[in-house]
């Protein structure tokens, strides 16, 4: 059950897909119970980045993230770790090209902090959806002897005249692109990144977007997500994979001895966008800089590379996914 | 911050009120700076057990439950911890006298947890929101090292022709009821308790509640909230309290060593109602068993205690708070 992905830092096991394993299998066990009292609208099914609230046209979702999980409270200032709760929420919103109306936070604070510390926990959660026109309007502050929890919900709204961007719209030959270079978040986007809000708007008011997802848990994960709720594959060109490989990548590559490629296709948290688009729009030269093609969908199931030898293949959804119980 | 309450079982000090200290300190120093960000609507103040999500009629509440804290997984079964995450947001709904209509649930699942474990808390959160009218509709499942954390954010709606009843709205002279028998929900109703939802909806319909809130912190501390919101004061009779002691607490006061009014007074979790009405309302043979006379509001500021021999005396807000950094 996710209003769209697990924002997980808990590495799988390196064996590739577990399907019996992981968020996804618990999903899987009560998912069916879960849509058939969830009554959702049909327009926005269960599991998309955001859900419907109930029958009117309001959205929304929530992410918690835990302290030695989604952040590191002894590497990372309270402000930023606030930020970047109230940060993952939004980017939901920028999947699907709604605006952000406001939002509760709900806390669990490990007792060592100070009133300062809490304070600018909220002050970073507040600031950040403040300037994306999302205040927080409640909420619920607790303390324990354990790592700090932080669980922010938030609601959003399609501007008139559009509809909330599903996973679930994608064809066989659509274009896809992502918004930004990928991989080695784990360097420092993860934590600072902007939520997309205003792109996700702007895409949403000027193309048919046929489908759309933030790129939590990595682009082949998130890329996947689309895959299975479309009912189609995709195709990754490889030379046009190599042009979206983000710096940050091949200054972890150079560390971690995995190749630069392979952590722009699986590293969570860059949360860019992943756009498909139908295959007769031009984007332009005034998009050219912001959607990066990176292939096409295609009548498959799976992710397939094709490689600039016209060699391919196909990819393991490899990422990040939580609750291996 | 706070949606209404900070749903506690960290006593304090037994200093009585520590007003540098606790969730709601956490609130005076940024409280300005949320309300002005807020925006809120005037008609729901912020603090109250729910908030306004936008310009529209729907309100929403999150409350966060921590193992070890607000449960012991130890003794209680995943199917009650599922269950009572989502009571204490229903809570809030019967609190406003509005209906609630779709639920988020957003867990940290401790790693030792079964798939199992994590669907009965699932299963259990969804049973009774599903009685409810509540269907879960979205989440977030994560899993880490350490105890058990579920968030679960509730939205509701006023029936048409009502409005949500405020902590504000409560005028000296006002009739002050409870809804059931209180003190000593430890021994088992804090985790077994049906939501009041019907209970706060037909209440709202049949009288012109002033003010209503839930007692999740003891009815010292949430009488408080109403005195707080409502800028004025109390006074219980204690021949009136003498008669809504709870059995339980009769149980709890043998083996506490305090008085079984003391439970009844400071005990948290009875989610019973305090319901306050005009002093002109005849609540009638049909309700006298529902709503337990308690005492009235005054033109003062504290919570006083009128004793049978006619002394008075004002009551410490003793109760669960949260946060003491």
């Amino acid at each position: 059950m996710t209003t769209g992905r697990s924002d997980s830092r808990v590495p799988d096991d390196g064996m590739g897909p577990q399907p019996a394993k992981g968020e996804r299998a618990l999903i899987a066990r009560i998912g069916a119970q879960l849509r058939r009292t969830a009554g959702t609208r049909a327009e926005v099914p269960f599991g998309d980045d955001m859900a419907a609230v109930g029958r009117g046209d309001l959205l929304w979702t929530t992410d918690m993230l835990m302290d030695g999980v989604d952040f590191d409270s002894h590497l990372h200032s309270w402000a930023e770790i606030g930020r970047k709760a109230m940060a993952v929420n939004l980017s939901d919103c920028a999947a699907m090209g709604v605006r952000p109306i406001s939002a509760l936070c709900a806390v669990a604070l490990e007792n060592r902090l100070s009133m300062d510390d809490a304070e600018q926990l909220l002050v970073g959660a507040m600031t950040l959806g403040q300037r994306h026109g999302c205040p927080i309007t409640g909420g619920d502050t607790n303390s324990w002897d354990h790592p700090t929890v932080v669980s922010i919900t938030v609601a959003g709204l399609a501007d008139p005249g559009t509809h909330p961007i599903l996973r679930s719209g994608a064809r066989p030959g659509d274009q896809i692109f992502v918004t930004g270079k990928l991989g080695g978040s784990i360097l420092g986007r993860h934590l600072q990144f902007e939520p997309l809000v205003d792109l996700g708007l702007r895409l949403n008011g000027e193309f048919r977007v046929r489908a759309m997802i933030d790129i939590s848990d990595g682009l082949l994960v998130d890329l996947g997500h689309i895959i299975d709720e479309s009912g189609c594959g995709a195709e990754i060109r490889e030379d046009l994979l190599q042009r979206v490989i983000h710096e940050d990548a091949l200054k972890l590559a150079a560390k971690s001895g995995r190749r630069s490629i392979d952590h722009a296709l699986s590293d969570g948290e860059d949360f860019e966008l992943i756009v498909v688009l139908p295959r007769d729009v031009a984007i332009g030269e005034e998009w050219a800089a912001r959607l990066l093609p990176i292939g096409v969908m295609t009548a498959g199931s799976t992710i397939q590379m094709k490689h600039e030898n016209g060699d391919v293949m196909v990819l393991e959804q490899r990422g990040w996914e939580h609750f291996h119980g």
